[in-house]
């Protein structure tokens, strides 16, 4: 890989308000996409999240109501939303039941990873916070997500600015111990006034500190 | 950018827990690591963070006895302390000032982005969840060096499990307006049985839902 390729890409990315509605991100691309977030890292590997791909124009409609009607949401190629799962509780053992079945062992033989998941969760003991420390672990797979859209030079844009509750209430979330957390919107760039301004970004010696 | 190579290597990268101490990142590595993080989105643009490279030995042994006693954490070639700024309140002037140099306009013009920002703080009123919504948005950088450094063939490896109190004594960060959130270490694998554990992830098909 090429060090050069991948700094060009996060530079060419900017945060595309206005996409070409014209433009569709093919499967493939997608697909890459989607499989770099779900190979994403969580917290003791208990990926607390599910990426929802919203096709439907009429949910997309209703979703850009409840996001200050940006018109991205509904024009983009793809809206991908990230949400977090709300019963944490339920995480240590779906843990150990994937860990036991891709590596071949019995669950007993993983009281170590369980113990270490269940303490993780239960030192949270404030609801807020805990909730909180589940959306943390989705911007790990935004950020992945962000950079293979880059380098496959698909334009994309996260998102918080929605109402979290409208959205839930729109994907029936609720049922599927889910609570949304972002959302990404991946496609191409139409005419665009924010493509052209500078990328602002603190410069190395601000963001990075050496302590020799 | 080849679809397969951005799978193959996040497939082939694990959270490194033994590194193997002889092994340096070259600097252009590190340089491209750091840069991309450097890139990262954040929002509204705030950038709420610092990247700390300890090289200091010494360091890196006091923060090993504030991280559960890690081996990584002194073995790994290069370890960063990712910070959150605290003082939430000096961000929006800060992005202000950045935009309207690179962007060449006067503050003044940059209102509407000013506006924004501090509304988006200023919603924030409770200040454990202020500082977790600056948290979240550093786990975006954390996604995007854990791809980049695996681009690189890098290991790497993310931890939360520190003290945050004592790494941020021992780093001085109360004084720079920051608190450290995570680490990563980076390097190159060592005799790690953890290497030849299969990936333990979710199903694309439970991982990710289209709503058509």
């Amino acid at each position: 890989m090429d060090h050069k390729e991948i700094i060009k890409a996060l530079e060419w990315r900017y945060a595309t308000k206005i996409f070409d509605p014209a433009k569709k991100v093919s499967d493939e691309d997608m697909h890459t996409i989607l499989e770099s977030a779900r190979l994403a890292p969580s917290s003791v590997g208990i990926e607390p999240w599910k990426f929802l791909v919203v096709a439907n124009p009429e949910v997309r409609t209703k979703l850009r109501a409840a996001g200050y009607d940006q018109p991205k949401i509904t024009d983009a190629s793809h809206l991908v939303v990230i949400a977090r799962r709300t019963d944490a509780e339920a995480l240590p053992g779906e843990l150990i039941a994937r860990a036991a079945k891709i590596e071949g062992k019995a669950p007993e033989e993983l009281a170590g990873l369980r113990q270490m998941a269940e303490g993780t969760i239960g030192a949270r003991t404030d609801a807020a916070l805990r909730g909180e420390y589940l959306a943390r672990q989705t911007y790990i797979p935004l950020g992945i997500m962000v950079e293979t859209a880059s380098l496959l030079g698909v334009d994309n844009c996260p998102m918080e600015g929605f109402d979290p509750d409208q959205v839930a209430a729109i994907l029936g979330l609720a049922a599927k111990n889910l609570y949304p957390v972002a959302m990404i919107a991946f496609g191409y760039r139409g005419d665009d006034a924010f493509a052209k301004i500078p990328k602002v970004r603190r410069s190395f010696e601000e963001a990075v500190e050496f302590i020799a």
